[in-house]
């Protein structure tokens, strides 16, 4: 196998890599829009952003997934960390904001 | 609205939520299987794992893609980055488990 070979190679590997990345992109944005309305929601309702019990049955859930697609579990685990803080983060963004613009009633 | 819609309104979320995740275990563990056949070619032909300017320029194009979808770049910068250092772990693996295999002929 020669050099050019070895490059167009890397080259077909990486144009699979990017388009799987591009619908990640995508696919992350549907989800934090998603989980936006849920906010909304959350916050209108005063209820929690956070919700333990939900995430520990989401990752117990994705952890078998996880398995079944030969991914990494403890991937799976630092990836929803950080899809999970953002979350809570974008949470509490939206119930200040509606704090802001609402004066108090009591 | 009662607390019901609440309730099944916050159930359809997440049950959206549950598809996407599910959608992103599988796309990502196909990721992997992709850089794993990057790592063994690169570990056959003495390559280094990280490429510092193919990675800038992923990065550079997924902020692009992002700010299109209403994505936080910031996001996707941590998002990366995790990303990046699971298949760099992956890469630095199948070398020395290929080193581990061939006896040095030097």
């Amino acid at each position: 196998v020669g050099t050019l070979d070895v490059a167009s190679q890397l080259a077909s590997f990486r144009q699979t890599i990017d388009n799987i990345d591009a619908a990640l992109v995508y696919i992350l944005a549907e989800r934090f829009r998603c989980t936006n309305e849920i906010g909304l929601l959350k916050a209108e309702h005063d209820l929690p952003p956070a919700d333990k019990s939900r995430q520990d049955r989401q990752l117990a859930r994705l952890r078998d997934l996880a398995e079944n697609a030969r991914l990494e579990p403890e991937f799976v685990d630092k990836l929803m960390h950080l899809i999970f803080s953002e979350v809570v983060r974008q949470h509490e963004q939206t119930a200040a904001m509606r704090q802001a613009r609402q004066p108090v009633t009591k």
